[in-house]
């Protein structure tokens, strides 16, 4: 593996004539800007690129792209945008690609250095990657162009809002809003639009919100009924985790949903100072300091839900 | 009343010694933004300045300001911000200073030019000419100072995602992050964090969801009972009347309230093209174009609601 700058991956990109460029399972926002930007870049240079996902591309990316553009051209040159370790391609890609990966372009500092090369950097989203090696090919950036490296800085950032946000990152949102970037669709799409069965299943939540330690921690519980009855399923309930912590007054956020199998995910989201990773290390779980989780079985639940809020209780006592 | 540019407006604020910026009522982020950011920029060329507003500021926006701050300094020069009528200065402080604005600072081209002087520029938010003006006055822009105008910014642009924003407004926001604005801190206050009766309420709200004409169209009731069951108040509805054009494949969303004397405020939120105004002057209200609202007596409740599902109707199928 060996770490390159901008300026060797545009020359190495100038002497390639044939791209497959890999995201990542799962795919969101930012893997698919940069991948369907880089897609276009390359084009714009006379070259073949194709992408690939190993999942399905949700609908509501659908304007970043048409049919077309997915697949794999011969002989490729293959390079993975937004991809930290390569298990991440998926299955059916990570079978195929696995070892075979020329060039990853990344902002995960966790990268696995699985590529022949990599351009990684510390910044809010891959695509201010691809933005800053557009102009380093000296490709003008179009209105396709500044859609995608849009969708993968808004959707990274959380429309601007993350920690990750730098100065360049709104200097970058800048100039793709003078090359025409349709910021208000694409964050409506992204951020405003969400299923009917989403938000009854937000409201069926909500009626089982408990308060615990004088409004300082709250807990919702998802069931299998829930689900069932507002056909939802697992990857609505990534927005129903984030609910509690936004209460006013609510340091610690918990969300129990049940799995099918019976067991409980736990998520837990917090308020600076309390650390969601040690209190559900103590649990047999990990995580990130603001957002972190763990298991619990079905035979001992209350027993280990009253453990859980002890644990939580102990660590808002010491604020 | 004389348009005058930020030079004379700097030259103007130059020349005095004492300042009272006036905010409109049911101060925002933006004219507080604007207001604060204003009052520490003339202190810092050492002027006497304090800030009023008619109603009481919410709590979210202490991070601006202290108690000291709010007042009114002895024979001050009169500046209102984000004011785009004396009558939007609210009873108490439109009774004392009608008439009596010696300079506005706003960004509303609707603005009834009602200051002997109006420095007005068609942008964003007004804390962005704050910004300007800063520059003009060579301040230099702090941490504090900071805060405040992105706090307006933000605000006034659904955190970078109205159709007001420019590329101009990114390269403020960058300008201030780099002066050390607390974003994350601020964003969370201002978009994140709701009360506990708030979703409690959208919860209620959510259970009253009625489909219509294929799931085009949506709507919700709050009930007073609803209001008052969960502790909210009119206050809390706003962001309720928001929820049911959210639903994907909604174009035209209905929020029914009722008011404490029985009588119903309807609130229709569409996406182009269908015209929310034209729906509510057919039922005796207005508006604009994708935010307008109606009102409908307790008596004909029934039958105005289908009225005006029918005319929803009409121009669904006009599509």
């Amino acid at each position: 593996m060996e770490r390159i700058d901008l300026k060797k991956t545009a020359g190495i990109l100038n002497a390639n004539d044939s791209f497959l460029i890999l995201t990542h399972r799962n795919p969101d926002g930012d893997t698919l800007g940069s991948g369907f930007a880089l897609m276009y870049i390359l084009r714009s240079l006379g070259k073949t690129a194709k992408v690939q996902c190993c999942d399905k591309i949700p609908a509501k990316y659908s304007y970043m792209y048409s049919p077309d553009d997915i697949g794999e051209p011969d002989n490729p040159y293959v390079v993975a945008v937004d991809v930290a370790d390569e298990k991440l391609l998926g299955s059916v890609i990570y079978e195929k690609y696995q070892g075979k990966v020329k060039l990853c372009i990344d902002h995960h500092v966790s990268n696995k250095e699985y590529a022949e090369t990599l351009l990684l950097r510390d910044c809010a989203a891959a695509s201010e990657i691809i933005f800053d090696l557009a102009n380093e090919l000296g490709v003008e950036i179009d209105k396709r162009i500044a859609n995608c490296i849009y969708t993968g800085i808004s959707t990274d950032t959380g429309c601007f809002r993350f920690a990750n946000v730098t100065a360049y990152t709104h200097e970058i949102a800048a100039k793709l809003i003078e090359k025409g970037a349709d910021f208000v669709e694409i964050n409506k799409a992204m951020f405003e639009t969400k299923t009917k069965g989403y938000f009854q299943l937000e409201a069926k939540a909500l009626e089982s919100l408990e308060m615990y330690f004088d409004g300082k921690c709250a807990v919702m519980t998802v069931t299998q009924d829930a689900l069932k009855n507002t056909g939802t399923d697992e990857s609505d309930c990534d927005g129903i985790a984030a609910i509690p912590r936004k209460i006013e007054g609510v340091l610690v956020g918990v969300t129990v949903r049940e799995r099918t199998d019976g067991t409980y995910k736990v998520s837990l989201r917090s308020h600076a100072p309390v650390d969601c990773t040690k209190i559900c290390t103590e649990m047999g779980g990990g995580g990130h300091a603001r957002a972190a989780g763990c298991d619990i079985e079905r035979e001992c639940f209350e027993e280990k839900k009253a453990q859980l809020l002890s644990i939580i209780k102990r660590e808002i006592d010491l604020i």
